[in-house]
């Protein structure tokens, strides 16, 4: 099935600050088959599909580098707390309460929104992650999954036989687009021997491992108490950066850390938004990226945020990181759509099927509708897109080349159906 | 002509948390009549347009505190440049070419914005005026304006001229939609001689006066420098405040200085994503909220946002502080929220007149549309409002009684148009 998008302006994000207008983007099956003027197009070629592209911008899908899809529930359900407070008496009780069928929900919620905002993966940590894979396959978005695991609670050695039967089943699965992750939750609820059973995993399935990293400083106080040394230099001295390692937050981490970090090919996933609303504290991320460490951008769960707009995400990491540096020219516009696109793939173990409109990529892309108020007069679309751009602005999603949302319309869910199972859901959890 | 808004949800600002559940809001001319049960109204009471309101929620329109509208034209024109090089070399060149035609439809591009995103009031300083006097008239928006004045600036006496017929032929204009201050672009720009003059006018018009006042360390320096002193002392000592101040960004104000602006009741707009962008630090607002200083929101001009939108100012304003103090509990939604509207009403001098949803009051209001993903399931909704809502849910803005936006079209304003005409500015400019 080959579709083409036609009189499009392309910011393909293989190039800083290239902009191909008036260009067209062919599609063939999952695959993006050629990107360019219309006139490279061969003779002859003719597309079962045409989508006007006027008046919109081409760019890659979005990539949630970190997220707790189900948690979408709990959004606005306790806001404005201490950190403890808000964990302890507010969210734990409630996920002790969760149902298969409410992260079903929650997570089919999460990923309503996430791509009608114009994301295209996320990187997910949850557990009745059946039901979540179920969800992804339903939907068609792109979805990195892993099982979270406490090392010390009960679920313990059980979230391990699951993440071992989530792999064995889903590994690869719905055309392509689930690859999974091991998810030990954190070095402050997993041990050294809990992590060596998680490496055994990784070893023997060759996946990659997404952990919580150095999110706060309480975290890095406890860890050293414990071990004598950073989170980081714990679990590199652990081996654990031996495996292809996503990292969650790193906020408080050292530039010895960044070292690490580095020479590991340790990636990391920012979350600006919730760092600042739980106020964790503001990751170096400037000095990661100058030390060449893989940066991608994510939500964390919609309990923490509370959206899961990848736009909004870009512009607080912008916004936030100048006046933090008090220097207007750090992380400028392309390197923040950098950091949600191409940067993003990298971390989350994708870097060479997608984040950039080039041939032989995935087909995951979305058009950007241009014709709004706040996104004139039409100068710099990159500084348009992460500094004046929301996520209503996007029109039509394209994922594994298929299009789930064209219009603003969802074509593969109900979205009133959702919406309701989704209340439902939480008005029985709160009750 | 008496309109009514049934079963809605009604945030009135009028008391902290307060949500009004399936209310009615009666507005009858330019005012605000009746808030509360549907029963509460006399029988035989019938109104001659009625709006439904279910599933949304009706709240006050928020109130820009401080913006440069015309400025639109500029969005995304030049990004991540350090601040003398952004001013010096892209965008002061550019506003010497600014012509009134320009300044019109930049100001209704902007207006366009802002009333899609919610926003009800605006308080402007610019040149032009009378251009964008008539971009208020026509499209309905409230506002306050002030021709900008720079004392130094070969054009200092002609502001002041400008100024006066300003207020002699706008003060209350546009159905009292409009009010007039005086615009003294700042203390580095405006000498003491210059501001006795400026003050003289304030005592002859009572009107009131906006100005931009420590918004960099660079002016901190050389005000004291010049004058030994703080930026807000200087301003204090010559008797500025001794008339109704609007002061934008207040960025690097001393304990001191907050206890001056507290005891002269001096408002401050406070404008987040703009000092975000352009690096020039974080705002003391919780201190000042704590002295009881009047603090308000706004966007300043959308050069340096790049957008017009009150519910990112808000976000960014709530998130922001929560980090720089470490503490979650910091601005939480209801207070973020409070700044937006009855915060921007105080400091822009119509605290009594709008910002909130009770009898008496001038009727401007939003319906903010709760039908969509990111706002499932319905929590709370201060903090789905301020973390989690986008402009594009709002869905109907009443100003003084009359509908400007209606299931999201504008009534008072050709939107192509403006969009076309901004264009063409535009590229005027910069071609
Ligand atoms: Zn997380
Ligand atoms: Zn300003």
């Amino acid at each position: 099935m080959k579709k083409i998008i036609k009189n499009v302006d392309v910011l393909p994000m293989t190039e800083e600050g290239l902009v191909l207008r008036d260009a067209v983007v062919v599609i063939e099956g999952h695959t993006i088959k050629y990107v360019g003027a219309a006139e490279g197009l061969e003779a002859g070629w003719a597309a079962a599909e045409e989508i006007d592209g006027a008046g919109m911008l081409l760019l890659p899908g979005f990539i949630n580098a970190h997220t707790h899809a189900a948690m979408t529930l709990l959004r606005s359900y306790a806001d404005d707390l201490p950190l403890m407070q808000w964990l302890q008496e507010r969210i734990w009780p409630l996920e002790e309460k969760l149902t298969a069928e409410d992260v079903y929900w929650g997570t089919k919620l999460c990923i309503l929104e996430m791509i009608k905002s114009g994301t295209t993966t996320f990187a997910d940590m949850y557990f009745f992650m059946e039901d979540v894979a179920r969800a992804v396959e339903e939907t068609g978005i792109r979805a990195c999954l892993s099982r979270g695991m406490i090392g010390v609670a009960p679920t313990g050695l059980q979230a391990l036989v699951e993440s071992e039967a989530l792999i064995e089943k889903w590994q690869e699965g719905a055309d392509g687009r689930i690859t999974v992750m091991l998810g030990p939750h954190a070095p402050y609820t997993c041990p050294p021997d809990y992590l060596e059973k998680v490496m055994a995993l990784a070893e023997k399935y060759k996946v990659g491992i997404h952990i919580h990293l150095s999110e706060t400083l309480q975290e890095n106080n406890d860890i050293r108490k414990m071990y004598g040394k950073s989170p980081v230099a714990h679990l590199n001295d652990l081996g654990l950066f031996e495996y292809p390692v996503l990292a969650a937050h790193c906020v408080h981490v050292s530039p010895e850390d960044i070292k690490i970090l580095q020479a590991k090919k340790v990636g990391v996933a920012h979350n600006p938004e919730s760092n600042m609303k739980l106020a964790s504290g503001i990751a170096p991320v400037p000095e990661m990226l100058a030390a060449g460490v893989a940066v991608g951008l994510g939500t964390d769960g919609a309990a923490s945020n509370n959206n899961l707009d990848m736009l909004e995400e870009m512009r607080s990491a912008a916004l936030l990181h100048k006046v933090n540096k008090m220097d207007p020219t750090t992380i400028p516009s392309y390197k923040a759509l950098e950091m949600a696109t191409t940067g993003s793939a990298q971390v989350v173990g994708l870097g060479d099927q997608v984040g950039k409109i080039a041939p032989g990529y995935k087909a995951d892309m979305i058009l950007i509708n241009t014709e709004k108020a706040h996104l004139y007069p039409k100068h710099d679309y990159f500084a348009h897109i992460v500094y004046a751009a929301q996520s209503s602005d996007v029109d039509t999603v394209i994922i594994n080349g298929s299009i789930v949302m064209r219009g603003r319309e969802m074509t593969c869910c109900d979205e009133k159906e959702v919406l309701r199972q989704a209340q439902r859901c939480a008005e029985r959890l709160i009750g």
